[in-house]
């Protein structure tokens, strides 16, 4: 289906100061940032009544880079099946915004971004981030966009974490939102997940103490470490076996401690390539929010006017149905619309980003 | 019911040379290793028709000190609550026999032992071994002992896969074989976390290619993430849910990147207790054969005369049942006596070290 659908294109990303000294960025904590830069994309037109806008939130490691193409890549945006002329999010109708969370690495201010007070890297000096603080951030870029309504807002894993303390936040701003593999709170099982990969990273003996950008080196023994576990949390027992199975690279020659399976090897790719693209000490700012995250708890009264459509999937064993439950009913006993459907995937967690048949069609079927 | 049954008392673990330069150990691969020598430890008395032994095969990183108390120690051995006077491995009538594994580093020769050839600790020239390997060894244990036939032998995880391949290996020498929470394959994903263990110990800068002893350090960074993640693992969901919840140490006082949550906590000892009694090259050693394992595969036409009794639990998700299921068709489908039980349990993989109701019993009827 998809190949009958369009692509929004050629795109580049914008970037805009949301903090400043005058008006620096209030965290939960009390912190105070300036100056904020946002990198943002955007896809489709904004229509008159400034009424079709649909914010998009990004997962763990994604970026604002959400749909087209950048000048001479290799590959769309992390959510280009999604995003596009006729696709569930029709940019023919919607204006799709997507844009880098705060604490980040890839054009938003966070902890590789210089510190104003030393014009050094912010290194461990970049205060911890709550939930609230990655929807302030993006709050601000819509205000600069001229954006008092959504028509909607997406997102995936923590995609839809953002997106439902943004409801609960700004209780009337959002008209729907879609969650899809989200979670209202950790596990205790996530929570430990989680404390490994900071561990691995925290004590590489290249984070120095958070300073490593000044000892021009990385932690990044740690941070593949972090990414390889991550990433088999993030797909499911099935995919690996049917994608991997047991087959080795040295099939027949002899046996070795060092990477033998292609499963083995295609985790040291993941972990890898991820050295290239991401820091460590946004991921450790990024992950630790989901930790603490409890929207329920911290807005106790609110009842938003957001229609809310949960997804989850089968084989989503990061976080399983019974995650997206929790939301439903939270949500129910505060008398909120929402529709919940688990929809049956091979992929596990990382289904929010490929297309399991009735994935796509509920997210365009909500929002249109 | 334990209080009331005995303990074996106060035990020493006996050291025994089963490898000489005349009479090497000959690995799977050819490699051949002298000497070697085995820690085990014995409960109970041989019977004079040397007809009542029990071996007990340990678990990744267990010892041979299974049953009783060292002089002076804090805690019994580690499978003390099934070996005893009056327990499911009844020393009363029963003569069980421990060993620890070769590759590993509690006595019996290891990465950590002297390299004959050097003078130095064997380090990466310790040869890859062969789930069949860990067999031979304590093979020549029990030829030491005078003991041509095992009454039984039990064991738990990799301990059970020990028995699995024993039994096939040396189809007449075993009369009952319990196996708990096994696997005769590992999947794709077992393989994918055993994966990323071995590359956070093997890509610590401290590994120095294996020679870390003759460095005077150890991976210690790699190793203790390497423990953490796994800990995971053996253990399911809602029993880290049941046991720490969302407490955190610091609940009222600043959120934190350095551990917060209790689970956090509990990983971050659970990791660093393991350095004090673990080496890295054993680990890799010891969890390398259970990835490679295939002993269906490498026995296609062995009926052991051994009958099996198959326990899984119904939380363990390192190897669910599935895993037991597929051992019990295998020898169902050479015409093997087994019998298998899924066991309830709230404990996941360390079930196998516990006692949920109706699995000692399982034991000791079996073996009785």
């Amino acid at each position: 289906m998809s190949d009958s659908l369009g692509s929004v294109g050629l795109v580049s990303t914008e970037r805009v100061v949301v903090g400043t000294d005058d008006d620096p960025l209030v965290l939960a904590s009390g912190a105070r940032i300036a100056p904020v830069e946002i990198a943002y994309e955007t896809y489709g037109a904004l229509s008159p009544a400034r009424d079709n806008a649909v914010f998009v939130a990004h997962a763990l490691t994604g970026d604002a880079h959400a749909a087209g193409w950048h000048e001479g890549a290799h590959r769309p945006g992390w959510w280009d099946n999604l995003i596009g002329p006729g696709k569930a999010l029709d940019t023919d109708r919607l204006f799709v915004v997507s844009a880098n969370l705060l604490g980040g690495c890839s054009g938003t201010t966070g902890p590789s971004s210089p510190n104003p007070a030393t014009g050094q890297a912010y290194g461990p000096d970049f205060p911890l981030l709550d939930m609230a603080d990655l929807v302030t951030a993006h709050r601000r870029l819509l205000d600069h966009l001229g954006i008092d309504r959504l028509h909607g807002a997406v997102g995936g894993s923590l995609g839809g974490m953002q997106v439902l303390e943004w409801a609960l936040q700004e209780p009337e701003r959002i008209d729907r939102a879609v969650l899809v593999a989200a979670s209202s709170r950790l596990t205790t099982e996530n929570i430990a997940f989680s404390a490994v990969a900071r561990a691995a990273i925290l004590e590489d003996p290249d984070f120095h103490g958070g300073r490593y950008a000044e000892h021009g080196v990385a932690p990044r023994h740690g941070l593949k470490v972090a990414r390889m576990m991550a990433h088999i949390t993030y797909v499911s027992g099935q995919s690996l076996a049917d994608k991997f199975g047991h087959r080795r690279d040295t099939s027949g020659a002899a046996k070795q401690l060092a990477a033998d399976f292609e499963v083995e090897h295609y985790l040291q790719h993941q972990g890898e390539s991820f050295l290239d693209r991401f820091d460590a000490l946004s991921y450790l700012h990024l992950t630790r929010p989901m930790d603490y995250f409890d929207p329920f708890g911290a807005h106790p009264d609110v009842v938003p006017s957001t229609r809310f459509r949960l997804i989850s999937f089968d084989t989503d064993w990061r976080f399983p149905t019974a995650h997206s439950l929790r939301i439903r009913d939270r949500l129910l006993e505060r008398g909120v619309a929402v529709d919940h459907t688990e929809i049956a995937s091979p992929w596990g967690h990382d289904s929010f980003l490929l297309e399991p048949p009735g994935y796509h069609e509920l997210v365009r079927s909500f929002l249109h």
